[in-house]
């Protein structure tokens, strides 16, 4: 099929190669000249504007948006100037479902289809494929059918699920009709809280793996706790990379998650490289709303989010009126030694 | 190599028949004689008491605890009387570390050797092999080499780690010598306790998906939250068991727990089978000690474990608490509708 | 002055009670007529309908209401109907503060001033006085000063705070002009928010009080992790309602919110008039929201709103899918005993 | 009565002063001679060494230990060796309750009297008096009544407790003896718990109320999520030193932490004398071990120890792990701007 792509970051990139590689027509266009030069070389139809991307598509057009999600709303409304009924705009951005819906409302009264699409895969996706969670009209997201196919994985990049025979189902080949508009969006946003939550609790059990070793280093008299209790018990020197190795064959928390983890701390088991401030992106913060929305506890979810916010400093205030009570109630001067 | 095992439960029956396989000889004892036979037809030798255990294998013996962590303390004790210098006893089994430091000082006063290895994989390991953790004197751990390798999933049940080149690490075929006595159980601690923050991660996301449907029944001046706030925006009636499928593959998320929830929640969609009174085995707990010990931020995996708690009813009092403090203070009576 | 009150429920009738206590008018509207009767015999007069209740005050008019929030807009639509220019409507209840901001402006369409008031103080406000949090246009606020300065403790409800001297503030008075429209209910929700947190830190140590004698009744052999873990240290058999009674005076915890809780306890030590079903407000929710919107870590104030979610059964679902991966991976069945 | 404390640190020296004002006569040895100088302008009578302490009381002697928790056991074993039996030694420390246990038997071999007491107060207690929970023997407790008496609040400290009538209960003069040996730290330990969550509910709370006003600076087209969202809501400039005023007047979150924290606010509003590395004692980790061996949830109490380690930089390794992985599978580099 004929597609449009605007946006030729990494995601859009790899949207791109992978849709030409399995016999697919990409006609890109980025404001970010080199962006798209780069995509030219792989067969990847380059363009200078959207109006010439549009112009470059046979109707009916299908015109994949995929851009920061800040930016979704603008590229819409500008790509709308140049669409006609019956065309399709996707967006695969990390964009909040209730932003779909009111878009999708918009687009209706053109005549414009549009269907949200939560694309998760990374920048591993054009090799493994893109896991697509999809919302919008049946009619249309069947006619998009054969694009969803190639993106996805493929029913061969698992074994089975037992219980599953018969026809393979799209869910087994990697992507999913979820529901009506934004429905792929909401399970996006759920499946990155989800990936939030999963990346925390790995991480702070390499937090506990890392200071193993206190105890040996602990001196009696100490008025730090960490000095006095049980230090015999905490004499462990462990190597993490080769921890997390272990963890990927066999256990029961072996995952995606922990491969690329392996690897990240096999090149630099300090993290050195790296100062802990973590950005979020939206869909952590989503879910929890969504949450408390439907008054369902979340305290894995939110503890993983508010953990990024800590991170970054958020927390500072409050540590400081927490200093400021114990000096008020105890008279606790704040040590030297924690400043 | 000659193996004894004492235990033929799940795991212990898993440990024997792959060890067999792999062309080991196993010498099995358990107090279920049922459960001793089922091996027999696999090629085990099934004995009838630890003496006779003992007795059958060559020395310096290999002796496998397999059983629950509460019996292994008197389990190693009795097996102690029938045991000599050079022997080796391997406690598999879910112990806590500081236990291993202690049986290992008390085994160790007779000369026989202490191996603690904390075994991942659950009842498949014996398809898939077991995720191997083990602390020990290295020269021990050592000699058992060829019984880890065999047990171990090998190398080929993942790709290897990108920067990895040369000779494949022990890591890398699923078996880790952790460190000294206790290191086993102490890296297996950690990895149970990150199995419950992505076990919770997991179910928190299911669970908001579940009631993203809210908004269809809710009605206009009922006092419930839920009803009011934002309804137009909670209209999706989700199959989480698609969902799952879809993950499977090529996202962020897609790991093994993520497959076996998948085929749990295809064959039972409402997982009506389970009552969700969540056991806790111990690990946890400890987990959880360990990272207050060192002083590190754990939110993500204590919220896992207290949602455990909560599940028992363990929360009941609080609750209570809390209402009365309502009632108290605001005159709130608890709405029948609540009961 | 002459105040014109929407609401005989509790709190309306509290402040209309105040009120006439010092000296002011009070007119007061309730569909529930024997609320209404109740008050007359105080000196509030009674009117049936919201345009007797208009009808009957002077202007400008002060019209506060004072019903649950999920009423709110509906009355103020009503009422509007027979106000003109430069009349005030207070909005004293709970609502989310993003709806003053749109009603404030609905309201200066037509000339008529809003300001949003958030009250606490609950059922003992009538004779403790209430804690105003106001917002709205400062010139207003201030003709509005006689009833907040009755309605509020006054600075003899606690020592001044050291630091303060000279002219005693509004705010030392018990009422505090907060800002704009929807700061009132804003700071009102963060109170409310902090009360959450402050009512499930009690109610936690109180259930770990209660459970210091598990060591008592542990049974070795028993496979439940409570029942042999440093059983010897848990032998205690507290008196709670003596115990929040000996933190009410010079601890550092002592507080509104403890004496309230140590009445109850001492009446109903059991709290066996309770079911543990508790209900949520609001405020609770949109703190959250607040926290995760300025990207603030607020895991206390969070982990105090999703308990009460859980004490009302939404945790069942995620508990059954943790049961259902628990048996995928480990063939664990839930046990018999714990249903 | 003749009391001996030992160490005339901010808590001894309140101790000593408040029972010399009472009446009673107080011997206090500390190794900083200039500390026991200092009370002996207030009718101490300060000694300079251990043995002197001893000497100078008559028998039945009682020597109450004041000193950090971590200093506490080697203090009595040296006091020990000047007492004989009937004497007492009270432990007014934050001592961890099993450490009682123990020390209670080794006392108790020499016929020695051991009576744990934890105290609330801080420095405030000379003059508000100090809140005292007491696990020892009855009849040892009963005999030093009157100290406990005269260092307690007294029942004037707050009203009665409603239902409560006839004698005034020794909770309600302020005192409580708990249960056996260790009790009188549990209720410490867990009053301490319920601290640390009533303090981080109000930090929490302060630092959501400081960030009110992000929306005024939000720039359109910024990438970081707190610049967009709802910027309009977020206009607010509160003045957090007045609303913590305005709190402390009849509203359910009134308290003396409140009350405290008012005035550290009203002295420095930017809390910019701190810089929020903020310490624990030990209670904190204590109580949460507590709720973990009985299997009861404490997320609140647990959530507020843990932002106490994060405040101290525990929770870097952990941040950079997240990087990693989100460098890992999406690419993302770390702003400039977060570093």
């Amino acid at each position: 099929m004929q597609v449009g792509i605007v946006g030729a970051g990494r995601m859009g990139a790899g949207l791109a190669r992978r849709l030409v590689r399995h016999g697919h027509t990409c006609v890109v266009y980025d404001p970010d000249v080199q962006a798209v030069d780069r995509l030219r070389a792989d067969g990847v139809i380059g363009v200078g504007t959207l109006e010439e991307l549009v112009a470059t598509l046979e109707g009916p057009r299908i015109v994949w948006v995929m851009v920061p999600a800040s930016l979704t709303g603008a590229v819409i409304e500008n790509v709308l100037r140049f669409l006609v009924a019956d065309d399709v705009v996707i967006d695969g951005g990390n964009s909040f479902y209730r932003d779909d819906v009111a878009r999708g409302r918009a687009l209706a009264e053109h005549g414009i289809h549009y269907v949200d699409v939560g694309t998760s895969g990374g920048v591993y996706g054009i090799e493994r494929g893109f896991s697509l969670m999809i919302g919008g009209d049946p009619a249309i997201v069947e006619r998009l059918d054969p694009i969803f196919r190639d993106l996805a994985p493929g029913v061969a990049a698992a074994t089975r699920t037992p219980g599953r025979s018969g026809t393979v189902a799209r869910a087994e080949h990697g992507y999913l009709h979820c529901g009506a508009i934004g429905a792929g969006h909401f399970v996006k946003m759920i499946h990155n809280g989800v990936e939030y939550g999963q990346m925390a609790a790995l991480a702070e059990g390499m937090a506990i793996l890392r200071k193993a070793g206190i105890g040996i280093s602990a001196r009696t008299g100490d008025t730090s706790i960490e000095a006095v209790a049980d230090a015999d018990f905490y004499s462990y020197d462990f190597d993490i990379a080769e921890i997390l190795e272990v963890w990927r064959r066999g256990s029961v928390v072996s995952s995606w998650l922990v491969d690329l983890t392996t690897a990240a701390v096999h090149a630099d088991p300090e993290l050195s490289g790296f100062s802990g401030h973590v950005a979020d992106s939206g869909e952590g913060r989503w879910t929890v709303q969504a949450a408390i929305d439907e008054g369902v506890p979340a305290h894995v979810l939110t503890a993983a989010l508010y953990e990024r916010f800590a991170s970054r400093g958020e927390a500072d205030y409050a540590n400081k009126a927490l200093s400021a009570m114990r000096m008020a109630f105890g008279g606790h001067m704040e040590k030297a030694a924690e400043a």
